[in-house]
Formats: structure tokens, sequence, C-alpha cells
């Protein structure tokens, strides 16, 4: 699995009812594989998955199998509370056409997640799926963490390809690249630490900010790849304060607010989640100028 | 919904394949009824809840039903990711003889759950549920903490009638009781806790100790209600290590352990939580040892 | 060293060159040993001990020593980064009167400050000053915590007398009392958990609220060991909000506030602190006036 | 002050009697300046600066200013509970010959220590310093944030001339880079991130494994201004394992075992704080073989 690029990791779109808008995820699906990004995560923390039935990713996996050409990349998050619906999950994934899926840590019991926990439940999902496995360690938002040793050790099982790691440390993302194989991916899902974790080694992202500038998120790879350093930074810089609106400052609904200001179709999140106020729209739709403007 | 007593939080047990042990379950609620025990909690964060599957939830509630006589409450937990998932576990827990749902804060998102995204929450399944409604609160699981004034805002609503609080903090308890309606029910997660709450004018407990030795909570119940401090605090002190090892200390690992030993029908948890080793064993049963000699 | 009562951690006065103000700490000394407190705590977290200097500390003491009769107890806070300066500090106090020292854990190398690091640190105190110990646990300020374990370790060394418990879950003074020599005294220094850790067992409290209700605070004492848990309960829920808002909520301004409030002598705390604004000290002013109109 | 470059933040040693052993921070100093280091940082938090008496500090700062000469940086570290604490160890420093002073943010009240406390600190510090002041951030340390915009409206003054940020956050470097003016300096003070933060934009470092490795830091730094990526990259992950040693893992105990390893004079650190154990030392001895070798 080729990870080196940008994979935007898509927001799942809900109609009026509550029902997934498959028709909106088809169009900006379409939409995206315009541009230069290697690929679509469905289902990662930003498109709602913990909100989404088994029932629904296949529906959902199905209809991006349809936008995303065979040579390009469809990853689909299957990672759930038990090593048992992880496994359903990702069989699902893999039968509707996923070409690998993203596992993120359990952590519903989660002061017991330990290496201990983890690196059984990895193997576990890794001997059973289909398809490649990738890790996918996100402390922030689980209270989790999938340590560098147990990454090092889970990179020797044939079936697990990759982690994706966005707990911003680049650190880690360093430790990452030079305690797994060569043809392990690392990609990096903080949108504020891409050009620095490219510089130390990384593959690619996976970045919210993906969805709604996609052609500068790219461009950023390209720019890195192609050792111009000073034009990749200056580009960081613009991007940061969208990258940041659209997660840590006003999650997945500033996500789908943005989405809507940038021509695609946002909309709302599932309730618990509340819709971006006017404000945050404003907000958002002054940097969305800004990174446009300054790029 | 009367919740003057003790209810313990039930533990899910599973067969060597992985599937709901119906017969074990029913096994345990029938002995477990036949105690002082105001009735059963199923699939309460001791019960595996987040490893239970909506279909799965219909079975147990309706085996725990066939157990639980009408003069007693079976409370199921059907809090989820999303509001559309409380409200369809919710439906299906009704229609197998639940007599109350208890509804664990959503975590998901954990940042933007605050009161702003709660209180619609819970508002829109109370309106939903044809069953009364707990509240249930518990930081250190969930990373969320349900503001007491959230709470008291709730309190009005006619189909809202209770609290469990497992922060563990009496303070808390003692609040929600001078805040919240006297026909609004406060009962206490934490067993170390269960005798301060109880004298600060908690109604009763749902402490997973009392899938263990429902006795001696009971026992410590009516001795608080009788006015006798001394022995009730003493046979708290009695408790709290027990107590503390079913979860603090061990998780549900390490009730499902004690249920063992104390000759219920435990077993083991879903991956990816681990059986307890046998040093872990040891030391509950010398606890267990330890409770039953001193009470 | 007995500690069955309520002692306040008295604030520090400063003039408004920033000096520290010792007539006005005489008089509020004087003022508070009117009534049925048990004696005082200089330089305790309230009293800005980490902002006054070891020269100052004696000065402190010795004007609170001419205050304090020599049937009530003085005690001063002496805790500092390392071993020497507590050493230092505490032989300081010990001359100039102090009839026992509350030592606050050292918090500097926060995360290198486990019993290994405590325990000796403690035994060299004890070893060393001419007066009694008592430790003091304050996770919340500190962010370190002293095991329950290595407080019932130390208990058994003839100069440390007792354990300022501030954690506020009374579960760990209920511990606390359990495993610690009869004769050790437990103070507790969360007013909201006073009433519920007095009957857990505790002998008194060191509250910060003591400084402008000290009737009150002695009433909930009598009261409790009288027997008397529903006046006791009631009392408490009346003092809690203005023990909050001069703790948790608005910190040592909010409790100078509070104090000028009530006719003592509190004025502003030292740099970097602010003074309380104008809109805290009238929300202090109305809690105040409800605490003093319920009880 | 020109901060281009690498600066140890130098251990301070002890006597087996545990007073100030000024003749073996007098050799550590000489022989540390015999490297490309471009100064040396005293009583920063590797010099147990909060152990220090301020009477301590004026002789620390007496010896190192001998051991520096003129055209290279002498800092103290001047950071304490109280503003005016830090006023007058600031005065006592700039008064034995300090070139600048790095002010750690107070934490004794740390809920409290938000912009609107922090800011007015460092004004006043910076107004009545007659040396340039450095604002230091190390939120892991202290559980205090400076935030970037507290930095950037401090950086207007003409007495703050940069800024220490040691929260290993690369993309807080970025943002404190691209929002202070172009004469501020930016050093950084985790190694694990320094390649990442150079490249980012930051003037050096102030790193405790330079204590240890000084050539090695400095030629980091070097092949970073000379463009060379590969290289640093290399020596980056050369370097991060001995760096984590002798901070995250094992403290300052473990920073002063690795300069004895060295041939530097370590020594033990101040009670509470305990000896590196002789596992410990052994690991970090096999750690520092490492990077010798690799180097």
């Amino acid at each position: 699995v080729n990870l080196d690029g940008i994979l935007p990791p898509v927001a799942t779109p809900f109609t009026s009812s509550g029902e997934i808008d498959l028709a909106a995820l088809s169009d900006n699906a379409a939409r995206l594989m315009r541009t230069g990004l290697r690929g679509l995560v469905v289902l990662g923390s930003n498109g709602e998955a913990p909100f989404v039935d088994r029932d629904e990713l296949a529906r959902v996996t199905s209809t991006a199998r349809g936008a995303v050409p065979a040579d390009r990349l469809l990853i689909v998050g299957t990672g759930a509370p038990s090593t048992r619906q992880t496994l359903l999950a990702t069989r699902a994934a893999a039968a509707e056409g996923a070409d690998a899926v993203l596992v993120l840590t359990p952590s519903v019991f989660r002061s017991q997640m330990t290496a201990d926990a983890l690196v059984p439940h990895y193997r576990a999902i890794a001997d059973d799926s289909p398809v490649p496995v990738l890790l996918y360690n996100f402390p922030a938002a689980t209270g989790v963490t999938l340590p560098v040793g147990a990454v090092e050790q889970l990179s020797a099982h044939p079936n697990i390809v990759g982690v994706k790691e966005s707990s911003g440390d680049v650190a880690v993302v360093a430790d990452l690249v030079s305690r797994t194989p060569e043809k392990f991916s690392v990609v990096v899902g903080a949108a504020a630490s891409l050009y620095a974790s490219l510089v130390l080694g990384a593959d690619g992202g996976v970045v919210a900010v993906a969805n709604v500038i996609p052609e500068l998120c790219v461009r950023l790879h390209t720019l890195v790849r192609a050792g111009n350093h000073g034009d990749a930074l200056a580009l960081q810089r613009a991007i940061t304060p969208l990258a940041r609106a659209v997660t840590t400052d006003y999650g997945v609904a500033g996500l789908k607010a943005a989405m809507d200001i940038a021509g695609y179709r946002g909309g709302v999140p599932r309730m618990p989640l509340r819709p971006a106020s006017d404000d945050v729209r404003k907000k958002i739709a002054a940097l969305y100028e800004s990174v446009m403007t300054a790029a």
C-alpha cells in the first residue's frame, strides 16, 4: 500500500432526517478525486465513524468505491470498541471494495488499553482481515496511546502495513520512521505538523483540512518531495490556522462548515454534536479566504 | 422509580466462543434476586455494554426480565455514541421489558460534550423513550462531566427520574441531592463512597461489588437507614478494598474473577480486555475471604 | 497534638507596598481567637507561603504566636521545594514558637515525587524538627499525591503526628483513619467534604472558609460530635457554596475579598496573583449574605 | 542577544554535604566553553533552580561568569513563585554579570496563571530588569502554558528579547517564529524536536543533553544551517534516545549520571530527588556509547 501522498479523512454527509446522504458523499468523492490526492479515507474520526452502524458502513464503503479509481486508494476506518466488532466491520469493508482498513485503538476501558491488550487485538484483526491493516494512534481523542514499541512489534506482521500517527508529536513520528521497516508506511494525522513530519520521514498525511483545500495539501507534499523547504514551510504556515479551525477548535461541525464554504457538501453532524454557529462559520470563512489568498 | 436500595450493574457472561451466555446470565440474575437487592442493572459499564451489539442487547434484556420479578427493577444501559443509536437501543430495551434505562453521557468527541450538547441529547431521548430515563455521569471512564447544573435543568423533565453519579466525589452527590426535586433519585456508582453518599442523602447505590457480595451491600444500606452509623462505617471499611479491586484496580476482568470466586458465573471479558491473571485471582480471593470474615 | 476541631489556614495580609502587614495579621489572629477555633495555621497554601521568604516566615510566626494563647495551636507551613529548605524553614518556625509544622509535599520535579522520594524526605524533616510534623497532601495544587500507604508508613515515626488531606476524596480520608494509629490525627482540607469527613472519622478541618465564617465551621464540628446529623448536613450545604468561592472558584484573591466583606483585614495577594474583580466581590458578598441568613 | 546556536542548561553540582560545589561548576563551565557552544544557561530547571536560594544564585552566577568569555552568553534562570522574588533574583543575577535572564512561568497557583496574570508579571520584570529578559514556557513541568498570543504581545516590550519553548510541540515553535518580530529569538528546550524546530525557524536550542554531548548538539545546528538535512536528521535520531534518558526518563539525576559518564562533574541532586540507581547508570552508559559510536 503506497501512502506517499495526501488523503482526506472524508466527512460523512447526512440528510435532513439524519440518514446518510450517499449522493452527497458520492459528489464530494468524485470532486476530490479530480485533484492530486492519493485516495480517500472514509469513516475515520472526522467521518463520525462511531455514529455510523455496521450496515451503514457497508453502504458508505460501496458508494466511495464507486468514486475512487482503481489506481487510487480507498481506506475504511473499522476500529470499534471490541475486537469482535472490529473484525465484523473489517470484513464488511473488505467485501465492499476497501483497499485497506484503518483501525483506531480501542478506548472503552482505556486504563487497561496497554500494549498487552493492544498487540493481541491488532494481531487478531490482521490475521483475519482480507485486506491490509493500518494502525491508528490518536491519544487526544481516545485517551489511549499505542506505544512506539508496540508499533515496532506489529510492523513485523505481514498484513499490517502502516500507521497513522495523530499525536502531533513529531519526535514520535521520527521514532516510528526509524524503528519500522522501509516498506512500512507512516502517515501523519496532525496537519499542523505535516511539513515537519514529512521532513522527518513520514510518507504522507491523512488530514481533515484536505477535505477543504486538497490542492494546497498536495502542493505542500510535492514541495517537500522536491526539496523546496522554504516554500513548503511558508505554505505550512498559511494552512495551519484553517487546519486547526476544522479540528481542535471547532471539530467535525467546523470541518463540515468549511466544506460548505469551499463548495463541497458538508451539512451538519449527527447529534449529540451541534452544528457550527453563525459566528463560527464567519470565522472559518475568513480563515478560508486568508489561506486561499496567501497560497 | 424507587431506587432506595442497592442494584448491581451485572456483568455479561460470554461462552468460550465469545457469544453471550444467556444461561449463565439467567443463573446469576436468579441467584441475585434471592437477596435483598432492589433490582438489576444490565449493560452498564461493568456489563461491557460498548462491546454488545443492539440485537444482543435485546436478548440480554429479555433474559434478565425473566429473572427479575415485577416488584423489583430491571434497568438497562442504553447509552451509545450518538443520540440516534441511543434512541434505538432505548426502544429495544423498553420493548423487552426494561423498567427504566440508564444513559451514560456520550463521549466520542469529548471536548465538545459540554452542557450545550448533553442537555438536548438527554431531552431528545427522554421525549422519545417509552420508559423513564436515568442520567449517568462517570467522568473517569468517559472523560466527560455532566455538570450538576445540567442535571438540575434536566430533572424538570417528566421522563427523567434520576441520576447515577460515579465520580466518587461526595460533595457532588450532596449538591445533586440538594438541587433536584425530592422525587428525583440520586444513586451513587462508587462503592468506596457508598456510606458517605447515603449519609449525604443519596437514595441508593449501583455498585460493581454488589455482583459479588450483594448481601453485605444491602446490609450497609439498611444500617444507614436505621441510623446505625458506627456499624455502617465499619462495614464500609470492610467492603472498600474488594470494591476497589473489582473496579479501579482490576476492572471487569477482576469483577468476573471475583464472581467466579463467590460462586457466580463470571468467566472472561471480550477482547481486547484480557482475563485476570492467576496472580490477580489470588489477590482477589484473599480480599474476598477478608471481607467475608470481617463482616 | 490534639486537632479535634477547626483551624483556619490564615491569609497573609500585605501592605500597599507589598510588605507583610504584621499589624493586620495580628488583628485578624486576635479576632479569630475570640471564637471556638482550635488554633491557627499560618503560611499554608492560602497564606501564599511560596511567595513568603524565610526571614518573613520568622516574623509571621512570631506575630501569630503573640495572638495565639498557649492552650490553642499555632501550626506553621514550612514545606519548600527541597528537603534542605524545608529543614531551615522548620527550624525557623520552631524557634519562633510554632507548636507544630505542616509540610506540603514537594512538587518541583513532580513526576519523580513518588513514595520513594517522599518517604525519606519526610523522615529527614521529622528526624530534625524540634516540633511535631504534620504531612500535607494536596494533589490538585501540587500535581503530587502522597499515597495512603506512605502515610501509613510515616505514621510510625514518633515525630510525625498527623496528616492534612486536601484531595476532597472522602474514601481516602476513611482509608487514612483506618490505616493509621488512633493517636495519629487526620484533618481535612476540603470544606465541601467536611461533614462527610468528620462522619468518616476525621479529627478536624483546616479549611479556608474558616477565615470568614469561623463560628459556623466550629458549629458544624460540634453538631457532628453531638451526633446531630440532620442539622450538620443542613449546615454543610449552607456553607459549601461560599467555601468553594474562596478556594476552587476564586482562589486566594477571593478568600481575601471575603475576609474584607466579613470585617477581617484581607486586602490583595502578591503578584502574579490578581486582586478579585468587582464582579467577583459582588458574587462573594451575595454568597456570604446567603450563608449568614441560612445559618 | 544572539541565540543562534546551542546552550546547555547546566547542572548545579553539590558537595557531599549538600553545599554548592563551585569548583566543580567552574571546571564543567570551562570545559564546555572549549566547544562551539553559544554560551551557558545556569539555574534552569536542570540546574535545580528551585532548590537554590538567592544568595547561592549570586555565587553560581559569579562563578559561571568567570568561565564564560565576553563573546559568549551567560544566561541565568531567575523565575520564582512571586513577581517580587523574581525581581530580586533578576537584580542579583544582573549584578553578578548575567547577559540575560530566563524567566520560567510562575506556577504556584497554576489554575490562575492565565495570560491575565502572566503578561503583567513579565512586564513588571522586564521594566525593572537591568538585562534583557527571555520568556520560558515549559507546560509539562509547571502545569502552566504561556499562550502564543501572550508571547506575541510581550515580544513588543523592548527588554523582552526571546522565548524558550519547551512544550516539544513544533507547531507551537512554528507559530512563535511567525508571530514575533525577526529580532525576537525563539529557542527550543526539547532536544527530540531540535532538528524539526530549527527547520521551522527556531534560532537555537537550550537542551539538557548539551551538558553531555555538546559537540554533537553543535554539529546538528551547523548541519541545519548548512542545509544538510539528511545528515542532520540522522544525527537527530542518534541523539534522541540519550536526550530522552537525561530528561523525561530519568530527570536531573539521570543528567548528572550522564555527565559523570562523559567525564564532567555531575554527582547527585539535592533531596528530595534521589540519585540514579546503578541500573539507570548502566542504561545511560549504554545510550552514551551508542550515540558516540553512531555519530
